[in-house]
């Protein structure tokens, strides 16, 4: 990276608005001029916002808030420990997990989505970190939770999280994508901004007890038992089916995130974290796993999560999450409000591996260049890429198409349609288009 | 990492307490009456906890916490985004950063320490971040917030928040950590708990532009222009010198932490990242940076944030952070309920590297073990730490000891007050020690 940009590009962040069914359904024309109402609404903010000033190096900023110093600068401000658990600033108050209420009717079985709009780097902080509930969340007393292995095991076990937390234990962080991601997209642009086309994902640093000691702990029989239940302890009650190689690699019974104990959202006090594979398997609440020779063939794996194929069969057991990526800013949504240098920055993530490398267009897929990674990249987690790019003002396609370890590329929305056809929910890894018009505004597009 | 020991022991969690000069200055026998107090009025509640239940197979679990369904296996949670901004559980309240009031006489120009005993992994969430205020913190408007670079440049400049945003940005963990922690053991030992000898301390993702860039866009003479100034826009005017090799490395002008926006406490919406140094040349609320061609010697580093030696002579500008680590569980305050198997865990970190390898002593420094370190061992970041241990019921004396990539090896308090005398405040990277009584409590003690 040489020299910086003299003249860096202004970009207005969308107003966040509550989606509504009706914003949904809107014609991408309407839904432009949706955005357009919404920014003016916004009033016209973009205006207080000023290009570098330049200034003799001896001479007078010319900045009236450098000359004059505000009261922060001359006051004694809030004493530690205020906040004894910290929050955002009230300015960030728009920074929200939202729901979508034309999305499902019952809100407590349903979604909530990340910022991702707003978000930097990899990590997400816990308190946007998104929510899928399938019979709304619970604070459960760890003191009374416990967790029971049993099946094809010597020696059945129930452990209180005393028991678990005292245990040599690993951490690891992993992104988590829910397998209906994107899944809106399948038939038409569904949504303007990517909180609702990719908001379903989230990455953290989880700590716990791999899933393989606990099996050992059991004498769990790896050779018959080829296939492991795990079951939360909410209402829903959510089963899932997990392969017992899943089980002896990389899986962990979970009981923090980012430093901290899990949050009530996210199965606090215990879940388990299968990386690379669908949030739904990572059960919440998790109270029980046994061990089976052959696939539990729940609700949650034959009804629902199932892929629904060009030839009206369903598809089961597709869970890993194929390599994908978005660009987050320029994203749906936003306003460039000047021509000139923006940072293209997005996300990156694959279920079989790490991120190789990372593609961007700024034509639509014409051209494409290499995007610079941000390191560490880790497996199964998150990548953060970025490029440079200049507006010069004209009609402007943004598109990122990721390369995983295993060679592995994310297809066009045309490539994935011609197999997978257009009547599923789930697994959508397809390259994210975003049109930049020359009033500035950024709309969501499919290409290819 | 083989087969789990079949009996692990119970670790009892000492109840949080609001530490008050009276119980800094104890005696360590003293200090020994007042934690054993501190867990009768805790009421016992170890009791409650059980080892895991072995059962046949097939068999009845016997747990009466497996066989009763609880309410919230019943019914209807909570919906989703009931909390926008997700908050910890209710049964983690007592995990808070907290200050000493027995400390510093002001709280507003003070500390709150991070609950180190309670963290897992390496990340600290933004909550729990540690506070070090010099007059206060404050929740700046980001429209008003400028940052003015001058000095020795071509062209002096006035950024916007928006402006710096729109730059490329860098993404990267490390750690902050106060150049006064454990700055209360030169003595003696001062404080029970490892929140109070070591929570000085957090570690974050931080987003930014790196300085260097900025310093390039106004054309700074970085031969003669060997240092730059620093300075927050606070009421205490904080200033620092930072070397020009610093800030053509790695240093960073950060708007996020954890992927969201700078907290308050934190310097939101602008503070500067400078990997390995010590936390108070991290300036909060930066804004301007002031290129010179020697040292500025302002109050915050002539007077205050030196190392006073044997000779009576202060040694100014020590300001890396050396090898350093520590035991977080068990650690001071805890009870160790049960003899049995106890993963041993703490943290590891070095201003000058990466962390190469942490020995663990559980006999006082007589005998040490590798421990486990755990990935991605990155620079100038924490590195998460394991040894299995099984404590078999007498006196133990829990150590560790880390090596960075440089091959400096972190010193025993004796070594270090041999160079360094006992009056110092700040910069003290020496071992740190815990003592297992007999009956389980674990205290804060001396060796070397």
């Amino acid at each position: 990276m040489s020299r910086l940009p003299t003249r860096p590009g202004r970009l207005q962040k969308a107003p966040e608005f509550f989606l509504t069914r009706d914003a949904m359904t809107l014609s991408r024309d309407d839904r432009r001029s949706f955005l357009r109402r919404a920014f003016v609404a916004a009033g016209g903010a973009a205006g207080a916002l000023a290009l570098p000033k330049a200034f003799a190096a001896d001479g007078d900023a010319g900045d009236p808030a450098i000359l004059t110093l505000p009261a922060h600068s001359k006051g004694l401000g809030q004493p530690v420990a205020a906040r004894p658990y910290g929050l955002p600033s009230k300015h960030e108050d728009n920074l929200q997990r939202r729901e979508s209420p034309g999305l499902t009717r019952v809100s407590a079985a349903s979604v909530s989505f990340a910022p991702l709009q707003g978000l930097f780097g990899i990590i997400t902080p816990n308190g946007l970190h998104f929510e899928r509930h399938h019979q709304g969340w619970w604070d459960i007393d760890p003191a009374q939770h416990r967790l029971m292995i049993h099946g094809l095991v010597k020696e059945a076990k129930v452990y209180t999280m005393d028991d678990l937390m005292r245990m040599p234990s690993v951490s690891r962080m992993h992104f988590i994508e829910c397998g209906a991601n994107t899944g809106m997209e399948w038939g038409n642009v569904a949504v303007p901004t990517v909180q609702y086309t990719h908001g379903m994902l989230s990455c953290c640093e989880f700590t716990g007890v791999p899933l393989k000691w606990l099996l050992d702990d059991c004498g769990a029989d790896v050779k018959t038992g080829r296939y492991v239940l795990a079951e939360g302890a909410d209402g829903s009650g959510m089963t899932r089916t997990i392969n017992m190689a899943n089980a002896l690699d990389d899986v962990l019974v979970a009981w923090a995130m980012n430093g901290e104990m899990l949050r009530p959202e996210n199965g606090y006090p215990l879940r388990l974290v299968v990386p690379g594979v669908q949030g739904v398997s990572w059960v919440k609440y998790l109270r029980r796993i046994k061990v089976g020779d052959q696939p539990f063939a729940t609700k949650d794996e034959t009804v629902h999560y199932v892929d629904m194929m060009p030839d009206g069969q369903h598809r089961q057991y597709t869970s890993i999450q194929e390599v994908k990526s978005v660009i987050t800013s320029p994203s749906g949504g936003q306003i460039l409000v000047d021509r000139g240098f923006f940072n293209v920055t997005g996300i990156a993530w694959s279920g079989r591996g790490k991120i190789r490398r990372v593609d961007v267009s700024v034509d639509g897929g014409k051209n494409w260049k290499a995007a610079r990674l941000e390191t560490p990249i880790l497996d199964k987690c998150l990548t953060r890429f970025n490029l440079d790019w200049t507006w010069d003002g004209g009609d402007a396609i943004l598109m990122s198409r990721a390369t995983d370890s295993t060679g592995q590329v994310q297809p066009s929305i045309g490539a994935l349609r011609k197999v997978r056809g257009t009547r599923s929910i789930y697994h959508n890894n397809a390259i994210q288009s975003w049109l930049v018009s020359p009033n500035g505004e950024v709309g969501n597009v499919q290409i290819g």
